[in-house]
């Protein structure tokens, strides 16, 4: 049995192309005492990957040729010499782009163990009810604290931090307004998260459409991308309003040439606007907190867990530059194997 | 009698010349039942004034040709059809850059009425005692509240709202390290105003100067600068440090023709900065809370009041140039006549 992995190619340059990716079989690993050997099952794609593969990411270092691409999978153990694992165990764990992933259980790893539930699949544990969940949990109920009754708005709105975002929002009584990159994704972010309307930012009068959608202006922003989208939503923030910062999507690609956007903080200062900058990694203990909040709410229907999945690693590289490109919906995964052996 | 006003002679391009400005003189105002007519006593020259005049300022119009320059006097009542204000009666009022102004009393002029004390010049109620320093307590007291023990940095240290920022802070326990644009500068910021470093940014090495200036590290920023400094700034922000975002000097030339500095927010959210926009004018109602903090300091020499002082509204226009060049120490006063007639 070979180990397929997913290997950095070469350094991409502005946009990442799959031709940047290479598949690779290494030997299987070893266990040794102390190590656990994990199965993956489901491999999450995740726009902050861009930055760490070129180690503009806090917390890792730039990927050279032949290393495997930053992941996080949730996984089954296989095999265990480690006296925190056992065979069996359901675990999400920094594995990278690979089939099998021999772990220490050491920091580097984060290895979290997950609850098998018959109603909910296992691959929500790298997505909603993973890192993009607490994410989206941790800006809206430990950064903005929305009121309630107060206008919500947020972009990325099909992608999973955005859409959980969204749907948090309005479970806390918001008005919630999304905004996203086509007519297409609006209609799910309606339909099928709830939201209360969805800007497609591509038609020009956007801000205007925006405008029409929050007659009460905005009291809370969920950044997701940054930018221009960024400067022109501070303008219709009402006073004091807040700014969750989470991401600069709009600027991954940019940054590294130096051609990032730089925002004018006069308008910032104009509104007294709040920026709340947030870092997921802050809320790492607030896991149990969030699916305490998450699990009804996906159990009544109203938090979804739509998935833009593909299965095979080797179709990784493909749907991570969708990803990169904005042209997914729903959370970006990979499924490797069957949820049960 | 005549009235001698300076007027805008032409809208200024990037830094202002003595040559926007002109010297007119006006027929006294005739004092109709509802107004009073004031004799300006001291003229507050402020870097605000370079964004009023061409109409990027809150609640200022763009000026044209003819126009009296926006401007806030200490005056004293000369005649009264007013039943609020009495001859003789001190009030500091938006006057504008001219010796004499008729007032009715209304919510465009900002009438205030100051109380006359042997010990401090009245000079002083447009200068720290006024707009300016109720700038700096708003900001250091009513929004970042710094802790003591912590480390506090300043911006235009030597002026009057870096000054006065900086000496609260010191009053409040603080660390308090100056930025200022010279060494002699820096040498009053720390001699006279108390300051326990001062560092002269226009050192190439400054950024490295300012780090051995704060060796825990700097736990609240008041900028009143913007741009690179900023920037620079922000990389050396403890975590969750604030930023009171109170003035973008920096820019106040630029942004007209959109070389404005723009800013990476990344570094904000990567430091989970507090980005605190300050606007004094929400602080209206908090002057005699202030003249309450800032009375017993000055009279104990712990709060200077240092002017940058000229004689006679002519020559208004080249301390007005000399303080957007930054090339002023202390709040820049225009003396228009003896503070007793």
């Amino acid at each position: 049995m070979r180990n397929l992995q997913i290997q950095l190619a070469r350094q991409p340059e502005g946009a990442p192309k799959v031709d940047d990716f290479r598949a690779a079989a290494a030997d299987m690993p070893n266990v040794r005492p102390g190590t656990f050997l994990t199965r993956s099952i489901a491999l999450s794609l995740d726009p902050y990957m861009r930055g760490a593969i070129a180690g503009r990411h806090m917390g890792h270092t730039r990927l050279n040729q032949g290393d495997v691409i930053y992941g996080r999978c949730v996984a089954e153990v296989m095999e265990s010499k480690h006296a925190g694992y056992a065979a069996g165990d359901i675990v999400v764990l920094e594995s990278g782009w690979q089939q099998f992933y021999l772990s220490d259980g050491g920091a580097r790893d984060q290895v979290r163990k997950v609850v098998r539930r018959t109603d909910i699949p296992l691959s929500a544990h790298v997505g909603v009810l993973g890192m993009p969940g607490l994410t989206a949990f941790a800006g809206v109920e430990k950064l903005a604290n929305p009121a309630l009754g107060s206008t919500f708005v947020v972009t990325a709105a099909a992608g999973p931090v955005g859409g959980t975002a969204g749907q948090l929002a309005k479970a806390k009584g918001c008005r919630v307004v999304g905004i996203a990159g086509s007519d297409e994704k609006c209609r799910i972010v309606t339909a099928e998260y709830g939201f209360d309307a969805c800007i497609n930012y591509k038609h020009a009068d956007w801000p205007a459409r925006l405008k029409a959608g929050c007659p009460d202006g905005i009291d809370t922003y969920f950044d997701n991308v940054g930018g221009e989208v960024l400067d022109q939503i501070v303008t219709q923030l009402n006073l004091r309003g807040k700014v969750v910062m989470c991401g600069l999507m709009s600027q991954y690609n940019r940054i590294a040439d130096g051609a990032s956007h730089g925002h004018n903080l006069g308008t910032f200062v104009s509104k007294r606007a709040q920026l709340l900058g947030l870092v997921v990694y802050d809320y790492a203990d607030k896991m149990t907190e969030f699916h305490k909040a998450a699990i009804p709410l996906m159990r009544a229907g109203r938090l979804s867990i739509r998935e833009d999945r593909v299965e095979g690693l080797e179709n990784a590289p493909a749907l991570f530059v969708k990803l990169i490109a904005g042209d997914n919906t729903g959370k970006a995964l990979v499924g490797i194997a069957p949820e049960r052996a």
